[in-house]
């Protein structure tokens, strides 16, 4: 069972705080909105722009990003927590 | 009787989680907002663009996708439950 | 005496239960928006695209129509209750 | 003394109830957003569109109106009460 | 000291009610929004469209407007009491 | 140390009160939104088209503007209090 | 481990008060919105058009910024504070 997901959205697999490595990204307590990590599994062909044509995606499958935290969908496939986020939810690439 | 969607309208018969074959989807309880499953079965011609120009549908009669799930209008229709959704309604197809 | 709609708009003779047909569609008591069901008396020439050219209309006369409950202005003329709605308060035509 | 209406404006001056014909448009009471009738003293040469140019008003002056209750501006010139509306306040022309 | 409005902006001497004459647009008291006559003193150049083209403004230096009462910034030069409107904010010419 | 403000951002050195000659502006106490007078200090390139063209500005640096009086960011710098705004925000020049 | 931030983001480290040198930047105390200073570490390929075409960035790594103050999103990346902002959270550059 498989996951397309449609326009500009995108598939994510959150990564835990304790599988980060040392000096990777922790979150500060503080009022801001934070970033949560996770890996990238599937990625929608694009939003299309007023004439239907798509828009290229910047991000693709295996990237490790940062997303805004309360965005998105949740889903349980195959007992893994996925999220269904838009590709604007996404704020960076980790590299 | 059959309804015919008007736009990028979608008549979408949902899927009730006892139907759900095992290692499927199934929904977690968190504050997050939760999809809910369903197949197609009508699409719309597609909303037109700025010129009146048709934008091909990316859901198409048969699909099973997982869609917002307090997105759409309910409608029954000979004893049968379902919703009519607009396509930027739908999260992702579920292959 | 004679409604001409403009625009977008489209008028609408709503259908009332008892004059349903058995297998029809019937109304879920749910907290969902939930549709109506009606017969376009008149519709609009469409609305204007950026350029003042006019967007086909979807719905003829004659058309049965599932609209949005709550949308659009009620009037009564010559003892009946009509509604002028836009077509984007239609969700499908029934057939 | 005479009104110009600006842009997509149009003078209306309000037809009371009593001036109605018998099988007239009479106004039910009930929740939904309730049209008045009217009659069109004065039309604006039309909004502009993007570039500029104006789009083409689809009211003329001497047309029987009916546009939503509470929209517009009142007007009392030279003793009538007027109102000066948007043309996508106008409902439907009656005829 | 001379005021030159930017974009769609207009300069307004506000006429009061005791300098109108007999037979002139009087304000009734209802709930609706109730315009307000005035002098224009200073046009501005045209807001730009997309493309950074001047929009023509459809107002000039001496017209006598009917603006929307509430509508605009209050400003005091030369002990006169002047309004500064955009464009919008006008009605209607009064001729 | 110097600020240039991106796209179409403008400094302006606010003009109190007491700095202003007789016969000035003056603002009443009114519940009208009031301007506040000040002199462009720096002007930015512009904010561009959805085409990446920039739209020119039409303050230019030295120019007496009256702005929004809460309009904009506070910024102290070499102890003046500057505001950085936008051009919207520029209700007028004052000549 | 770095990051690459998409569309117009840019990442910035903050600079601290006590780090300013006399005459620079200090943020009064006042009701108004306030800046706060920072320095461009890393900045995205630009957010697309209506046609997929980028649009340049006006900022480049290195650049000293003021931005909104409650601007962007926290992140903490080897034990430096840093922030995800758009571009259009810039107000100046700092030269």
């Amino acid at each position: 069972m498989k996951l397309k997901p449609l326009g500009d959205r995108i598939v994510v697999e959150p990564i835990e705080r304790e599988e980060r490595t040392p000096g990777g990204i922790i979150l500060p307590e503080t009022a801001k909105e934070k970033p949560q990590e996770g890996k990238v599994l599937a990625v929608g062909p694009g939003r299309r722009d007023d004439e239907g044509n798509r828009i290229p995606m910047d991000v693709k499958e295996g990237d490790r990003v940062l997303y805004a935290k309360y965005a998105g969908t949740e889903v349980k496939l195959d007992d893994k927590k996925l999220l269904i986020l838009r590709e604007s939810d996404i704020l960076a690439l980790v590299e």
